[in-house]
């Protein structure tokens, strides 16, 4: 039997568990431990993996191929990106758009002076999207590409309506205009605003005699985050929060439309329809870090991103078996 | 500027003419030349590219960085193909899933022994299509994948319509079954049989005198084509069939429906929904012959699939630029 992928999960918030949980569906890969921040003692994994210290990792470096790094984009990533780079090859899901090519390049410098190799911002987006964002661009020049988000949470939306005064919990959903949805479909390549692409549903739990007219109003006039959208403002008790809101559904749609000869219309459309947000990222993770050792093996070293990964590394099943059974 | 990338097409039916109207839209390509096995001078192409014949293809092999094949599966490619893999990088759409591996076996080993690289199957089913099943098969391993066909005419039921006694003229259309298809989003992974997922309808013009219920029926109980599905039959003239029923529109769907941790539902949908069928097929070849030019001038030989092949080597933007736009 082919020795199994050892792989190891830094960070243990919702995508570290999601991780944890989805090597369980993969038979070829074996998760050897989780390392935190946190002291070890006080984390217990669903599955007794063994919690580590992050400071023990250096220990590991021939007892585990792949890391997949679970930190946030914000303040965890960019300083634990390099320096496990360094040691291991990863993978991780930074999605702070506009910082990418600052980040691939100090990942990019870390993993190849060391022979290793770094897949950054694996995910849905950054991630499927991007793949389907260059792919039909590539196939249908002449056409515009349109992303819609949601339904689903938005953390950053969520934390903004909870810094609101009177505010004592709150959830947003970013919700897509079927409407602008079905424009695009029908073939008509509409130049959609911002706000005429989705609206904002939020479930605010209002502290006891605050003013809730008042909230809503701070809420609607929020620059970047709501003035621009058609915010719908919901008050709802703290136990309906938790019962009805402590999901993480989400998902979107990336639409290609285009036109080839004599002006035919072709329109190409990708969509996730998501129970669990953390769940499928974490999923997405594992597949490619499978990616990342193979890639690694054939002498490929760097930083790569989803778009430099050929589809047929994310599988276990040979290309032989591939071009038999999915081709 | 950066020297173009020089092309030539291999027969001229309806891909081929799609695949010449492609390259007007993709500038860092150019068109050398059509090659045909019929009379060159009978041929005219709508941009006056020169046509010559197939016999003189060897004369250049310092001219044409890919060949783009064009021809059928049945009996054009299997002899075709190896001839001019030997000569060139070539992409094609072979297309007949049970002889698959048998023709990457030979596309290869012509391809490697002269240091060309040949990218087979591809289109969108075969081709874009196996790059969904295989990547969400990969990421949802806990899940089941569908494949649906249509909106879309079948050359090779109405073939099989035209040969039936009686019949002037046919077209099929192949249609997905809503019913089947709103189940399968719906999460519930049920077990579908042929012809639970499609119907198909058939337009028919029947010859002056001809047993109307005689042919339906012969229809309806063919055996491999029509008896396992629901099958409506129309008649109608042979103005009718010109005027309404002329254009190639297709489409699908491939749904993955899996479960991550915790038993949550994820599905993920790709679709397709096409005016032109040869149209958007031909335009897949052109950027995956983009693709076949890197690949060899990397030193990738041999024959590929498009599993093989990452994303960014189907867009003509660099891989910097890539990660700055659509990642």
């Amino acid at each position: 039997m082919t020795k199994l992928i050892q792989i190891g999960i830094v960070g243990y918030g919702n995508l570290g568990k999601g991780a944890l949980l989805a090597l369980e569906q993969n038979k070829d890969m074996e998760l050897v431990g989780v390392f935190s921040r946190r002291d070890p003692s006080r984390i217990k994994t669903e599955t007794k993996t063994p919690v580590y210290h992050i400071s023990d990792i250096c220990k590991f470096q021939n007892k585990i191929d792949v890391m997949i790094l679970c930190g946030g984009s914000a303040t965890d990533l960019p300083k634990q990106g390099p320096e496990i780079a360094r040691l291991f090859n990863t993978i991780d899901s930074f999605d702070t758009h506009a910082k990418i090519p600052e980040y691939f390049q100090k990942m990019d410098e870390a993993a190849r002076s060391n022979g290793k190799t770094s897949i950054i911002s694996v995910g849905w987006d950054p991630g499927l999207f991007s793949i389907m964002r260059t792919m039909t661009e590539a196939i249908l020049p002449d056409g515009d590409t349109y992303t819609f988000w949601g339904k689903g949470v938005s953390q950053g939306h969520s934390d903004a309506i909870r810094r609101v005064e009177g505010v004592k919990g709150a959830i947003q959903y970013t919700i897509p205009i079927e409407g602008a949805l079905n424009r695009v479909r029908s073939g008509q390549r509409p130049d959609l605003k911002t706000g005429e692409k989705h609206l904002r549903e939020c479930f605010v739990v209002a502290e006891e005699g605050s003013d809730k007219s008042k909230i809503e109003e701070t809420i609607k006039k929020m620059p970047n985050y709501f003035a621009d959208y058609t915010t719908i403002v919901h008050f709802i008790s703290e136990e309906e929060l938790k019962e009805n809101h402590a999901k993480m559904p989400h998902g979107g749609f990336v639409i290609r439309s285009g036109q080839t000869e004599r002006e035919s219309s072709q329109i190409v459309e990708f969509s996730l329809n998501l129970a669990s947000n953390p769940g499928f990222t974490s999923s997405v993770l594992v597949a490619y870090a499978r990616a990342a050792f193979r890639l690694n093996k054939e002498g490929q070293v760097g930083a790569k991103s989803v778009l430099d990964v050929a589809p047929s590394y994310l599988s276990p099943k040979s290309n032989a078996l591939l071009r038999k059974e999915l081709l």
